[in-house]
C-alpha cells in the first residue's frame, strides 16, 4: 500500500489530475495483451511533459517503489504487467509529440508515446519511410516498440526497431538523464548504449526521447500469393526464394486452420482447401521490383504450388494484406483465448518447425493455428483456448513448454520479435547459458542495484 | 615485472613456444597504428586453440596481470597499445578458421584471427558477400574489426562491422563461455549482449567466435569520378545525391592536397588543379544502377562538376578506387608521421566542417590532407607531421584538439569506425555527458571489477 504522503509528492510533479489512485483506473492497467494472471498497481501516473520524467523516477526509486514504463500495453510477453500491487505505473501516452523530422539527415525524433502508425504517417508525408510495421501499429508507442524490439511484416528485409533507433535520451535510476547515439547514423564507437537500451523492456531506464533512421522509400511493389497443397512445398519454396538471392520485403505463410479462420472472419476468397499459403512482396526500384517478381514466381512453382496470384492493382493488393493482417483477430474470436507466441527457427527447419507442431497439437489435443513471417524462420504458432478451463489450460502450458523446446532444439530463438517479459523467462538459459544469465544479471546489478525497474522482467535477479 | 612462476603456469597452457618473453619480440606489440607513445607489454603470448583463451584470460585474472587482446595491430586509436609494462598481450594471429559458411542461412562463423579479406574472399567464392571494407582489411582481423567496430568506402549504403555480427562467443574474466545472439537474424529481444560486444574494444571479454551475417552480392554496379573547381561544390553535391534518395554504396571525397599527394605516387592522372574530387560508385540491381548513375550524374553537374568521368570498363573502375585506396600510403610516405583522424559530422555539415579544418590548418600552420567517407559525413582529416619535432608535434596537438571540437560543435561524433582506444577518450565527455560516462563506468565494472581488460581504453575507470 502505497503511503499518502508518497501520492501527494507524485501529484506535485505531474499535478493531480494526472495521478490515477481509484480501483477501477489501476484495475485498466493490471494487464496487458500477454496471456497472464493481472496484477494491479498499487498507482497509475500519467505524466504531460519528458521533464517529469527524470523527478518521477527518482522519487519512487528513492522511496523503493517498483516502476513499470507502459505505451499502449499491446505487449505479448507480459513486460507492461506491474512487478507487484506496490508499483506504479508510467504511461507514456501523453508523451506523444513527434519533435522533428529532418528531411535532410533522414531522421526523426519523437516522444515514446507516439502511436507507431502516426510516426509512419507523418515521414510519410515528407517523402520518406519508417519501416517498422509491428501488428499493433495502430496503437503501440515508439516507446513501446523500442522496449520490445517490435518487428512487423516488413522485418525480412527492412529488419526490426532497433535497425532504426539511432540514438536515445533516458533516465537512469536516480532521474540524471543519458543521451546515447550520435549524428547521423548513430554511434559507431565505444559501448553501443542505444544497441543495449533496445529491448531491454524497462528494465535499465525510462525512454524520453527517440531518434529514429528513417530510409528512402521503395520505388515499387508487387504482392502475389500462393497456394500450396502441402505445408512442405511452401516451406520449400521459402528456402528457395532465399536460395534465388531474392530477399522480399514480406514473406508471410499461413496454414489450412488460419486460412478458414480469416475466411470466416472477413470472406475474401482465400483458398479454404490450401495446405497453405505464402503472400509475398517484393520492393525496390522497379525493374528489380519485376525480375524479383519472375524468380519468385518460378521458384513457387517450381515448389508445386497449385496457382500464384499476382496482384494486379491496388485493390488486390489490399486485400492480399488484409488475409495476412486480420490474422490475429479472426483467430482471437474464435476461442476466449489466444495464446499467440513467436518461437522462431532458422529458415531452414520450417518444415520441422510445422511438423512438430502438428504433433505437439495433436499430443495435447490443443488447436494451433500457423501464421508468422517465415522468411524470417519467425512463426506465431497460435494456440485456441479458454484459459479460465483449468484442464485444457494446463494442456495448453504443456503445448507450448514443447513448442519452445522443439524451437530451441532446432537452433531457433524464443523470441522474434515479441520479447521475453515474465511469459518466457523460464526458457531463457536453455537458449543461451547460465553464463549469459549471470552476465546480465551482473549488468543489470549495476544499472537497478535496488531491483525496482520492471524488475521481473527478462531474467529474474 | 611477471614473475616466472606466471609464465610457466602460462606455457603450461599454451605452449612454451607460443609465449613470448624477449625483449624484441615484445617490443614489436608495443604500438599499433595510432600516433602514441609505446608501452612494452611484460609478455606476448599466441594461443593456437580458441578452448586456451578461457584458461589464458582466468589464470591472468587470478594474477592481477592486465590483459590487451591483439590482431593485427592495425588499430589507430590506440586500442591494441599495452596499459602498463606489467600486460599480457593475447595475440589471436593463429586463431584464424573460418569455421564454417552457411549458404542457406546466410551466415559465416569465424575465429578472431580470420584476415578481413580472407573472410570476404572466400564468401564471395561461394556466391555470397560479407560487405565491410576497412582500408586495412589485407591485413586487419576479424577479431579486431569487431572490436573497434570497423567501416570502410562500403559503410554509407552498407554500414559497419555491426551491422553483421549476429552472435559471439566470449569469455568472460573468469574464461567462463559466454554466447550470444542467435540463429538466423541475430537475437531480437532482452540485452543485445552482441550489440554491446561490438566496439567495446576488448574492455568486456575477450572474443572467441563470431557469426557474422552474409548477403546477396549486388547485381551490378557503375563507378564515376567527378571533378570540382570548389571545395564548396563538391559538398553540396554530397547532399544533392542524398537528397536526391540515391544511396551510393560509396561516396568519397578527396581534397587538392590528397590528389596531388596520391598522384605524386602512383601518378594515375588525377586532376591536379582541382579544389576536389568525389569518387562515386552505385550498385545494386542492373536497371536501378543505370536510373541511379543518371541521378548522379545529374547532381554533379548541377552543383558544378567541371566534369564527370564514368567507369567504360573494369580498368577504369580499378583506377578509380585504386586513387582512393592509395590515399593513407600516399599521405603517409611524405612526412615521418600522419595523423589520421576520423571525426564525423552530419552530412549537411560537410562544407562547414572543410572550412573549419582550412582555418585549424592556418591557425596552427599545419598540413592536412582531408578525404573520407563523404556520404557518412565521415571525413579523414590527416595531418603530415613529424612526432619528434615537439614544437611542430604540439602545434599538431593543438590543431587535433580543434579539428574534434569543432567537429562536436557541429552535432559531430568523435569517430566513424576507428575507435576511442586512449587517443579520444579525453573528448568523449564533450560528446556525451558526465552521466553517460558514469553509465560507462558502471556497466565496465560489472563485468571487469579488477579493471584489468584493456582498462585505459574508451573510458578511464
Amino acid at each position: 500500500m502505497l503511503s499518502l504522503s508518497f501520492i501527494k509528492e507524485i501529484e506535485k510533479i505531474i499535478g493531480r489530475e494526472n495521478v490515477l489512485t481509484g480501483e477501477a483506473d489501476r484495475q485498466n492497467y493490471a494487464y496487458d495483451a500477454a496471456v497472464l494472471p493481472p496484477v494491479v498497481p498499487g498507482l497509475v501516473v500519467r505524466p504531460t511533459r519528458t521533464d517529469q520524467l527524470g523527478p518521477l523516477i527518482q522519487k519512487c526509486y528513492e522511496e523503493g517503489i517498483p516502476i513499470t514504463i507502459r505505451g499502449s500495453g499491446t505487449n505479448l510477453s507480459g513486460g507492461t504487467i506491474p512487478d507487484s500491487t506496490d508499483a506504479v505505473i508510467i504511461l507514456t501516452n501523453s508523451l506523444d509529440r513527434i519533435l522533428e523530422i529532418n528531411e535532410e539527415e533522414m531522421y526523426a525524433v519523437v516522444e515514446p508515446g507516439v502511436i507507431t502508425c502516426d510516426l509512419a504517417a507523418a515521414v510519410a508525408a515528407r517523402g520518406l519511410f519508417y519501416p517498422p510495421d509491428p501488428g499493433s501499429m495502430s496503437v503501440s508507442t515508439m516507446g513501446g516498440n523500442i522496449a520490445e524490439n517490435s518487428g512487423g511484416l516488413r522485418g525480412l528485409k527492412y529488419g526490426t526497431t532497433k535497425k532504426y533507433v539511432m540514438g536515445l535520451e533516458v533516465l537512469t535510476e536516480t532521474g540524471e538523464i543519458m543521451k546515447t547515439g550520435a549524428c547521423g547514423r548513430g554511434c559507431e564507437y565505444g559501448y553501443n548504449l542505444t544497441e543495449l537500451l533496445v529491448a531491454s523492456e524497462g528494465t535499465l531506464a525510462l525512454t524520453s526521447k527517440a531518434v529514429l533512421k528513417l530510409v528512402t522509400p521503395p520505388k515499387a511493389s508487387k504482392a502475389m500469393m500462393a497456394i500450396f497443397p502441402e505445408v512442405k512445398r511452401a516451406s520449400q519454396a521459402v528456402a528457395g526464394i532465399i536460395a534465388a538471392h531474392v530477399v522480399p520485403c514480406t514473406l508471410e505463410f499461413m496454414d489450412n486452420a488460419t486460412i478458414n479462420y480469416v475466411e470466416d472472419y472477413v470472406n475474401i476468397g482465400l483458398p479454404r482447401d490450401a495446405a497453405a499459403i505464402l503472400l509475398i512482396e517484393v520492393d525496390g526500384h522497379p525493374a528489380q521490383v519485376a525480375d524479383e517478381a519472375v524468380s519468385v514466381e518460378k521458384v513457387l512453382k517450381d515448389s508445386g504450388a497449385l496457382e500464384v496470384v499476382v496482384a494486379k492493382d491496388a485493390a488486390e493488393k489490399t486485400r492480399i494484406w488484409e488475409a495476412r493482417r486480420v490474422a490475429i483477430p479472426a483467430l482471437a474470436r474464435c476461442r476466449p483465448t489466444l495464446m499467440l507466441e513467436d518461437a522462431t527457427v532458422p529458415r531452414s527447419k520450417i518444415p520441422a518447425m510445422l511438423e512438430a507442431l502438428d504433433k505437439i497439437a495433436a499430443r495435447h489435443h490443443v488447436t494451433i493455428g500457423t501464421f508468422g513471417h517465415a522468411g524470417d524462420g519467425n512463426l506465431h504458432p497460435s494456440i485456441l483456448c479458454d484459459k479460465r478451463d483449468k484442464e485444457e489450460f494446463s494442456r495448453v502450458e504443456r503445448a507450448v513448454d514443447d513448442l519452445f523446446n522443439v524451437a530451441l532444439e532446432l537452433g531457433g530463438t524464443l523470441s522474434g520479435e515479441h520479447g521475453i517479459g515474465t511469459s518466457k523467462k523460464k526458457w531463457l538459459e536453455l537458449e543461451t547459458s547460465k553464463g549469459t544469465l549471470e552476465y546480465m544479471r551482473r549488468m543489470r546489478s549495476a544499472f537497478d542495484p535496488k531491483k525496482l525497474l520492471n524488475a521481473s522482467k527478462i531474467v529474474s535477479l
